[in-house]
């Protein structure tokens, strides 16, 4: 017997000369219950080779990516195995790797699965779980593998395995009758996958070549508990529901077409009166706190970028440059380098400090094509920017001031799942870092206790603050997807003096001023997908494209409905009459499936009483109600911000 | 004698063997008093040739723009002649062109000119005048040219003569005793200057090469009548005081700097805010006509603009296309094609159309650098875009409704100096225009009569119409500068085809739309350029950044003020308190040259009773007042757009 330490320190026996495969089962049934595929340090594929090297394992489970990993790869060749027992050799293996979420397997099938195929398979992948077929690594000479591929008549695999390099041991994967070329790591036995479910299929192209074979993909995913698949199929479901670019198409707020170009959208009327509404609404907050706002181009030359340090830092998520006369171009990934530029267009004094330039600023960045997503993630988009420039000492005032506009726009909009992270520097770090410990401190300290001040709980980050200086980043959780950066605010000590800022102080003296760079809104059309995601697409009355729907039951009420709609475009409420010849009930539905809040029924009676029926998208039927009561109800909601 | 036949068809005697310069004085005291320079088809430099070839002689005057040319340039030889007799050979000689308003001389200086220099050079400039002393052409073989300028110690005559064809005889003009290498033409003598200004000095460098010599370079201007230099002078000092380059830094409207790219703007706070204020009013009227707003990316692919024939016929003026992952992108010198898209993205029926998508859009233009100009000619610039998908029986009605838009819009801004030009095309031309007779026919009678019908008076340009289309163009005389184009409606029949458009008619069929393109204050930079001129930069109140100025007269009615500062911002207007500690006439005179509308002048009278003492920027003191009723004149004077 050997002993063999594990990553957590712990230390088991095992017989010499076992395998890995042997070992991590060991630890799987005896150390951790849930462990499922071993890792180790280094490529070591041997546990001889192990020992002498004196590796460590590590125990992984489903919580580990890695675990995951594993998991649902193993499904994925209990996928195979299914069909290679239905179809046996009419349908041809080709691979089948683990995704971020689950997994997908190619088939070269002679006719494409059905529904019903998809059903079968299901029934046999249970079978084959059921049959808990524990799944066994062994290697074969690269001749060797080759030979089994080719008796097996899989194709695609001896392909496979002839890119291999010519001295490489191939390794395989048995699970009962099954074998399958494959690198691994996998879990312990079939029987470990709980609960699966085939989600989707797809074509696609062996290699991602449309000029090769087209395969069948069949998409699926497994977990340790049915509770979970049953969860994540809800939360599928409810992401498709509450997807961006679905609810985007259907309420017109934005398009996309490759002949304009991947990552450009477009936002259409609807689209466009959401924008406006949010870059005014933010404008207005930053007006009434004394920011300017400017307005600059989407572009600047490749010196300014030189000069700001973007061109060495992020010239990989910039456009290409374009050569003009001699001279460089370049789409710009921020605005910060251009609001430099105009704080420097004049001398300042301290008096004229702190000078808050804001711009909803169009900006541009590469993002390589598989990552785009809608208006999410995008190759142009408009920022809510603002610099603050400052004096050392106006640090806390302006901080405090950001903090209490993110708070204030997060309550207007109803934006309630956040969290705040402070990011600070690591003092022992002195490479990263620039290089003035009394400016760090001050500047952390300040932060520390304005945040204090205010009472919001936040969580300090040693290490995350940017080179240039601290910040805060405050961190919002969707209801669809992962937490990302809403809003931020950062210290910047380095960016002024790139720019040779400076201000005349008190005693005369030439100062180089702070700058804070802050977001509120983040991207306008990062926020609109958030937050259509988060509203589902009834957007609180404010927002709504179209507030109201005015709806005659008959033509004989169409000029009084007429009437109702032109009263409450005076009032500035945005409001259209469906004049079409169809059934109420219809028009009610359509509107309700367009998320307008209010649809004024008109019948007989509301034009009798000179007054309307009112229905909301929210409530339903809320009854009659005369038509200035009706006004003052959506003026206070849309005063309010009411959702 | 042998008989020349002249341009106009006229016939001259002249001696067998003269010189082209000889017949041309012949001309010029003969038959036209104000000839001052013969130009002859080709490059035929005598007459014998000329005759045998059968030439005709052309006479030019100072109403032609060759004719200014020799008029300064022959000025410039008079400025190179009396900087020779006062310097003699301390002075080196290199080029004096005639420009596109007088002309320069770059010379190699001990020590730049004074100011006082340039008056005693235009002393001895019309010593020579009064010699009039005629201007003798002849030519030279290179060798001997060369011998003689070395002779004349002219190191820069030496070289461009050096640069010139080894077989070419070098042609000079000799007055007086002064000789220059010249091609010519001049005009007869030095006597035919009769009034000219030595108007400027800057440094320039030999051959325009940085690292050349610093030439010193004299600009100046001359006139055949004294009165036309004394307007010139004075159309340059209004020119001067208009300038939007001048005004826009005064006002801070915008910024240019080299670092952020030459013809990229940037807009200053006050700048945007006239900006956002222009961008609101347009529109706000749109809106009312029931356009729909987009908003739409600034760049495209290049398939994009392949697809709308751009790329064809419009790539010299556009940036360098970008390429991403193998696709090409361009930023978009117009934003039509993104709007096609937009229409293309549903299906239309006819009850839909019209349909108007209007944009302030971002285009990009290549511009060459010599041609930039603060805010009017630039790289980047908004368009007040919109394009209207009409049926053919719906362009009466639209393009009214444009033109009725025009000439609102032209009233409230108080723009009067204008006038219609509708251009058609040529029947003859069976290439330029798309093949359509009726669609033409139709389509101009339409315009016509909806001008007609109006009331307005226009020009018919034929053969000026677009390929795809007849167009109505509104032509603006500026305060300075040349008239241009501010407004256009233009209808494209071709656009719509190339996209594909459709809508559903009546019938049942699939039919194309017309699209109209339409621009009312053309783009919003080139607009507050031209309103900027046309103001003197004394905006109107709703358009001026900074409507009212507070100004306590001592400390002891800052509260006061404040007071007063206050209310006005709550009823939506502009004002600001001046509360320094500066005299009153300093702080209106500061207020006066910032083109601030009304200053508010707060003294103990003022506060004793609960007024305000008003100053207009436009009449001067206009008396005390109570803060209620001035709010109440300046609201009206913004609603009513009063200038």
């Amino acid at each position: 017997m050997v002993q063999v330490e594990l990553k957590d320190g712990s230390k088991i026996e095992v017989q010499e000369g076992s395998s890995i495969l042997e070992v991590a089962k060991q630890i799987s049934d005896g150390l951790a219950r849930n462990a499922m595929a071993g890792r180790v340090d280094g490529a070591v594929k041997d546990l001889r080779f192990l020992i002498e090297k004196n590796c460590k394992l590590e125990i992984l489970t489903f919580d580990d990516e890695d675990g995951k990993k594993a998991y649902w790869h193993t499904t994925s060749h209990i996928l195979a195995q299914a069909v290679k027992r239905i179809y046996g050799d009419s349908v041809k293996l080709t691979i089948g790797p683990s995704i971020s979420n689950g997994f997908y397997y190619d088939f070269d099938v002679e006719k494409p699965f059905t529904e019903e195929d998809l059903a079968n398979i299901e029934e046999e992948m249970k079978k084959i779980i059921k049959e808990d077929l524990p799944l066994t690594r062994y290697t074969l000479p690269r001749e060797e593998a080759i030979k089994l591929e080719k008796e097996r008549k899989e194709p695609y695999k001896v392909e496979l395995i002839e890119e291999l390099p010519e001295d490489e041991e191939i390794s395989f994967y048995d699970q009962g009758e099954f074998k399958e070329l494959c690198a691994g790591p996998h879990i312990m036995s079939t029987g470990k996958v709980k609960a699966f479910k085939l989600t989707a299929m797809s074509s696609a192209y062996w290699r991602g070549d449309a000029k090769n074979q087209t395969l069948q993909r069949v998409y699926g995913i497994s977990f340790p508990k049915a509770s979970e698949l049953e969860e994540y199929l809800q939360k599928l479901e409810e992401a498709k529901q509450r997807d961006h670019r679905k609810l985007g198409k259907e309420l017109g707020i934005f398009m996309t077409h490759d002949l304009v170009g991947k990552g450009l959208p477009m936002y259409l009327p609807n689209g466009y009166v959401v924008w406006e509404l949010l870059e005014n609404y933010i404008k207005g907050k930053e007006k009434k706190l004394g920011y300017k706002h400017v307005l600059t181009p989407p572009l600047g030359t490749v010196d300014l970028y030189k000069t700001s340090g973007h061109w060495d830092h992020y010239k990989d998520g910039m456009f290409p440059k374009m050569e003009v006369e001699g001279e460089e171009f370049v789409l710009r990934p921020m605005n910060c380098p251009h609001h430099m530029m105009i704080y420097a267009n004049e001398i300042h004094s301290y008096r004229d400090l702190p000078i808050r330039i804001g711009e909803v600023a169009r900006d541009c960045r590469f993002e390589s094509s598989g990552t785009l997503k809608g208006i999410e993630r995008v190759r142009t988009f408009c920022q809510n920017d603002a610099h603050l420039f400052v004096t050392h000492e106006q640090i806390e005032s302006e901080f405090q001031s950001v903090v209490n506009l993110i708070l204030d726009v997060y309550k207007e909009l109803g934006i309630t799942n956040y969290r705040f992270e402070l990011s600070l520097r690591d003092p022992e770090d002195k490479v990263k870092y620039y290089p003035d410990d009394d400016m760090w401190n001050n500047a952390e300290n300040t932060l520390r206790q304005v945040l204090n001040d205010i009472g919001i709980e936040y969580e300090e980050k040693i290490g995350e603050a940017a080179f240039y200086g601290p910040k805060l980043d405050v961190q919002v959780k969707p209801a669809v997807g992962n937490e990302y950066t809403l809003s931020t605010c950062q210290l910047d000590f380095c960016l002024p003096m790139r720019f040779h800022l400076s201000y005349i102080d008190k005693d005369g003296e030439k100062k180089t001023p702070v700058v804070l760079h802050r977001a509120i809104l983040g991207s306008i059309d990062r926020f609109i997908a958030y937050y259509l995601e988060e509203t589902k697409g009834a957007l609180p009355v404010w927002l709504a494209p179209t507030q109201v729907k005015v709806m005659p039951i008959t033509d004989n009420q169409l000029d009084y409905a007429k009437e109702v709609c032109n009263k409450l475009l005076e009032h500035g409420i945005r409001a259209e009459v469906d004049g079409r010849q169809e059934k109420i009930g219809y028009k009610i539905r359509e509107a309700q499936v367009n998320k307008i809040p209010y649809m004024l029924i008109i019948g007989e009676k509301e034009v009798e009483a000179n007054s309307v029926g009112v229905r909301s998208r929210k409530e339903g039927d809320i009854g009659q109600m005369l038509l200035s009561n009706f006004i003052g109800k959506v003026q206070e909601e849309i005063r309010t911000f009411a959702r």
